[in-house]
């Protein structure tokens, strides 16, 4: 169905709006080359070549920390900071250590689709709740609680992405935060928060992060290099509480195979060190909003009415409502004899069907021609859907 | 109680015994170098910095797989093989997806101290049976089953390095083999074959994998550029059955992250296919063969009668049986006094204390001198312990 794809699955000629990763263009390959060859002339090639430390490279550790007492005022020290293999390597990793099969996890509905896949294969009870513009709706929370207790099951954690959150673009209120936090005290569940979208911020301020507004307590906050660097090196840090850091770094898994890739997490620790990386991010966030804004027009422009969308402020994704009318499986046939491709509401959901009516569209990836002559075409599809 | 280690957990001024990963002079950095240099001209650059393939990077799979085909006559296609994020990650995913809490995993006695950590991570019951100078005695592990068939348990999997085992430097016999892929097939369970130190052989031909035995049926065969290469770019390789591969391949966590380490994987891949691998892995038998022969020279000069030691035609480690009156903590605290560390035999069972008379020396990793120093030192200490 989809031949000669290449490694994210883009069909050659397509418009891939649903391909959730950095263009070529904004992969910084120049000053990464010059980062790399340098770092080979110093002390560390032999050590970066060899087993790392299980916590991860050490100077990154150490940047990471102090960036993030000096932009967060976290109070961090190295004790709650490891390396991981991307997001994902620290959310296996939480995963494994924190459940059993059988567990009961929280997550918003939508939720992040690989984040359920991996769920599922750990063989655990998924229960949603479902979010609004200002992100998880607390009284339902509440009430998925309540029946879960009833039915004597306590949750382990509470996965959320608390902003810009892929699929739907939504940040989380600091209201909201702080209710999830007593409800979490009150049922005894962590909270594991994916904030891989957090230096892809277009305008102001973002609330508080959970690790910041629990004190530390009973929060893991995953952040990625995936997004703001290059996906491709599989560099990501983990905050947590000492002790829960402690756990992880004296696991089977890296006492054999050492820390996060030593090679790679020692070049984004050069990148980080050399001053590189706090201006490439502010250079992403003009290029990222640039495309939210075309995107943005282009859905203005040529959308009939009855569809809703967000406007995310920031990140890399938009989350459409269909009408009623139109269930998504048959705009995407359509969509797809004309070459263009999004993502399926469906995978977003426990239960696909109530993902039946959303798609999600992605600004990072695709051309700004593209991203505009894609929607509009989209536009006109579902126009024609609803006349 | 050890300052100022490296990640390798080696204190300056030491004779680390202990060592298992290679010394500096050992990694090809110059040629790593010039490979990696010469990568970021090319077209793949753009690829290997951003997420890839879940299978892993297409060129590294196409070159194992002739590799295989042609040095091993295995008969293997591209849907048989997948590259991981070294042994490690594919002991992981492996266990992840095979067993569950409380689930049955077959190991040697001793057996490889970092995966037992893991199986315990996994919660899962160890169950061990001893080994000889031919491997796994086979007449025990047959017992060994009966015991569990009868208390309803079926094993999952056994864990085992075949050739040149971490601790005991043992490969096991072509007869042996053939009768754990008879026991495998009565009783039902899986092998899990962690073969990364194949290509560190002294001497002739090795006997066949078990996957090669078995026909490739219900065996997973490990390997690893760790031992042969470089363990800082964190990449190996599974072959297993192609449903199986197909079955990891479609993870949530692969789904998410991408396959092993897309930079480095692309890095190993220029580098095997530039032709410099095989070279590299024939001058690495000499150097590792040259510091066995002066470990096992000093063994001969040094030991007082009443010790044992195996005499290993490849891989990293030679196994030592104390005498009844030496424990092996007694001589740990005397070796140390004398800064020489090496591996005490207790982690490397499943009940810490059928390692009190055993440790582990490692030729990897020590200059050939102190290499000879330390072992003289160590001769001297169980001299005086058994006078």
């Amino acid at each position: 169905m989809k031949p000669e794809a290449t490694p994210q699955g883009i069909i050659a000629g397509s418009i891939p709006l649903f391909a959730g990763h950095p263009s070529r263009d904004l992969l910084p390959i120049d000053e990464l080359r010059r980062i790399m060859s340098a770092g080979w002339a110093g002390r560390r090639v032999g050590r970066f070549l060899n087993y790392g430390d299980e916590q991860g490279d050490s100077q990154l550790i150490d940047f990471l920390v102090e960036r993030f007492n000096r932009s967060e005022m976290l109070g961090i020290s190295r004790d709650n900071l490891m390396i991981i293999g991307g997001s994902t390597g620290g959310l296996g990793m939480i995963t494994q250590h924190l459940t059993r099969p059988g567990d009961v996890v929280l997550v918003d509905a939508p939720s992040y689709r690989d984040a359920l896949h991996i769920f599922r294969d750990y063989r655990l009870e998924i229960c949603s709740a479902p979010i609004d513009d200002e992100g998880l709706v607390i009284s339902d929370l509440a009430r998925k609680l309540r029946q879960l207790a009833a039915a004597g099951k306590a949750p382990r954690f509470y996965y959320v992405a608390p902003n810009f959150q892929n699929p739907s673009g939504i940040t989380m209120s600091r209201e909201r935060r702080l209710a999830v936090i007593d409800l979490s005290r009150e049922f005894g569940f962590a909270i594991v928060e994916d904030d891989v979208y957090n230096d892809i911020r277009f305008g102001g301020a973002l609330p508080p992060s959970f690790y910041h507004l629990a004190g530390g307590e009973h929060v893991l906050r995953l952040g990625s290099f995936s997004k703001t660097l290059a996906p491709g090196l599989r560099i990501g840090w983990l905050v947590a509480p000492a002790d829960w850091i402690a756990r992880f770094v004296d696991s089977g898994m890296l006492r054999m195979g050492g820390g996060a890739n030593p090679f790679t997490a020692a070049v984004v620790a050069d990148y980080c060190r050399s001053g590189a990386w706090e201006g490439h991010v502010e250079w992403l966030r003009g290029q990222y909003r640039r495309r939210r804004d075309v995107a943005l027009a282009a859905l203005d422009a040529s959308m009939p009415s009855g569809l809703h969308w967000t406007r995310p402020e920031g990140g890399y994704f938009i989350w459409l409502r269909l009408p009623p009318s139109v269930h998504v499986d048959d705009l995407e046939g359509r969509a797809q004899a004309r070459n263009i491709y999004f993502a399926s509401g469906k995978g977003f959901y426990v239960n696909p069907e109530a993902g039946a009516h959303h798609l999600r569209l992605s600004f990072s990836y695709v051309p700004q021609a593209e991203l505009q002559a894609g929607i509009e075409i989209l536009g006109g599809l579902i126009a024609r859907m609803t006349a």
